[in-house]
């Protein structure tokens, strides 16, 4: 096989039918289904989470992941957010004639290790390649079914009430910092990673403990912030958050200082934010904490009232400001 | 709201926001589900056949089609072989920054009627940007679950057996002369149109009357003989078709002569390969041909045997030739 990607691997016919064989059906060992042009599946329950996510991530390899584990990890995530456990992806992926194949196969490898740890397989796939200049490399969908095994562990976000509290499992900007660190382009150089991780499984422990998880999400693009907002206005409930309860790195701080970011507007790869009942609290953190990729979980706010569907940030000095979607472009491709 | 797509509204934010109230939302009418980070869904069973597929034809819009209309039927059609029921599609966006919002509109409202046309919903939805030049205008992926009502209707390869027959719906090669024409690169012009569209509706005609469709295939990339070929070695048995029975358009075989393509090769976006037992011919051939999209169904062929895996054609002069895939590109971005 040649060594790089060329418009034949993407036609249908023979090169193709080696490249599927080499790269894809040898990881993910699924010869039989690929046979037919949709996978058979047999469910354990019919209440399901479907969820679609394209990513175009650059620079495809970066400090602590590569397109291929944020794509497994993305989808994994937004299936378990909603209070189901992930169980089969597809995997689609539209290459730029001249792609290495052997970056190729270590990114597929890659997606192969963060199914075979997050529990989930991948279980259909397709290929398209386009002419040199018509992608930048590689872009990859990965689309999932979860199921939902009872009612208790769904998110019940029309139960939030007044005094519930806001829950982060962790420090907030890392993947957006590792990201355009890693592109080089703004004269920042950290050595931090991408927080880049598949959570379903921390997040079924907190379900083991609590009832009364009403919300989940994971603040990828737009950040804490945006994510925050967009709960607030979906069921108008108003939201506090207090800035000096929000854990942040020491690099995040300083780069965006340096870069003019906020980093309440940075995207995460492995961080959820929960809404628990007050009582809940105590349990939830306990879990998180015990977990590595939840040690640094902490409060961070509470649901003020059940109206208006606004959120508000209680600085250090004790003032209140209003906080609003991001507007206008602030980091293009960075999941 | 801009005309045109800018990198800010794939960033998150409040572009973002409104890019996908606006054309989306309005459009797929799933409000709430939208609001979570996944579509909860309640099946009808748990059997389900599940399939995905990206879209990087090009140009955009071709006679008979869009990539939109393209991206919904391609994915309802590969649940639809299977046996299943096409219900939910996910439909996910990589759009290149300066595309016209107008079009990417009208390409939201013909995947909106073809859904509605197949009696399917599109439940979830994703849509990145990336800057100008790394992506040549726009690509959809859409992946799809379809259920399996019963064990009757699914397909049965391992049930294949000397004898069967070998029926296509309809002539060859319309969607690859098609979009090449609509290329204008080759100096053909035709005014044949891609045959484009979901044909569910008439594959369940057909499984209501026959219990013996053993398998179903559409021949897209890499056109009739390539897929047989891939039945033939999956499934090993070997299968012998008539040339002179395959029914091709005069305006196909005269851009092929033209243009040194072999229409077998050609790909196709609404024609189905079924293999179906001798006796149930008839009755598959007469529920085909009441329906306008498979008005020229005809039987082409039989399998030959249950060993070797290869496939035959004979000639209209008598002599027989083996067929093997599709070596080297032949038409990139077909679909």
């Amino acid at each position: 096989m040649s060594e790089r990607i060329s418009l034949a691997h993407g036609d249908g016919g023979e090169w193709a039918h080696k490249l599927i064989q080499d790269v894809f059906v040898r990881n993910f060992g699924h010869q039989k289904e690929a046979q037919l042009d949709a996978a058979p599946l047999s469910l354990s329950r019919a209440e399901i989470a479907f969820t679609t996510d394209s990513f175009v991530v650059r620079p495809i390899f970066f400090p602590g992941g590569n397109i291929g584990k944020l794509a497994v990890a993305g989808t994994v995530n937004d299936l378990a957010v909603t209070g189901a456990k992930p169980e089969y992806l597809t995997a689609s992926f539209i290459i730029e004639e001249g792609f290495p194949i052997s970056d190729l196969k270590s990114i597929v490898e890659s997606m192969f290790q963060e199914a075979k740890k997050a529990g989930v397989r991948i279980v259909a796939g397709d290929t398209k390649v386009v002419e040199r200049g018509s992608a930048d490399g590689l872009y990859i969908n990965t689309t999932g079914i979860g199921i939902f095994e009872s009612e208790e562990k769904r998110v019940k976000p029309e139960s939030i009430k007044e005094g519930d509290s806001i829950i982060i499992s962790g420090t907030i900007g890392d993947h957006g910092i590792a990201i355009l660190s890693a592109r080089g382009e703004l004269g920042i150089q950290t050595d931090l990673s991408s927080d880049c991780a598949s959570l379903n499984h921390m997040i079924q422990d907190v379900l083991n403990v609590s009832n009364h998880v009403k919300m989940m999400r994971d603040p990828t693009r737009g950040g804490l912030a945006t994510t925050l907002v967009e709960i607030c206005e979906d069921f108008q409930i108003t939201m506090e958050i207090e800035e000096r309860s929000i854990p942040i790195k020491n690099q995040v701080h300083g780069a965006s200082d340096i870069l003019g970011f906020d980093p309440l507007y940075l995207a995460n790869e492995g961080k959820i934010i929960f809404i628990v009942a007050k009582e809940d609290e105590d349990k939830v953190l306990h879990v998180l904490q015990r977990n590595n990729k939840g040690k640094d979980a902490c409060v961070i706010g509470k649901v003020t009232s059940k109206d208006k569907g606004q959120l508000f940030i209680t600085t250090p000095i004790g003032s209140k400001r209003r906080l609003n979607r991001l507007v206008g472009m602030q980091l293009p491709r960075i999941c």
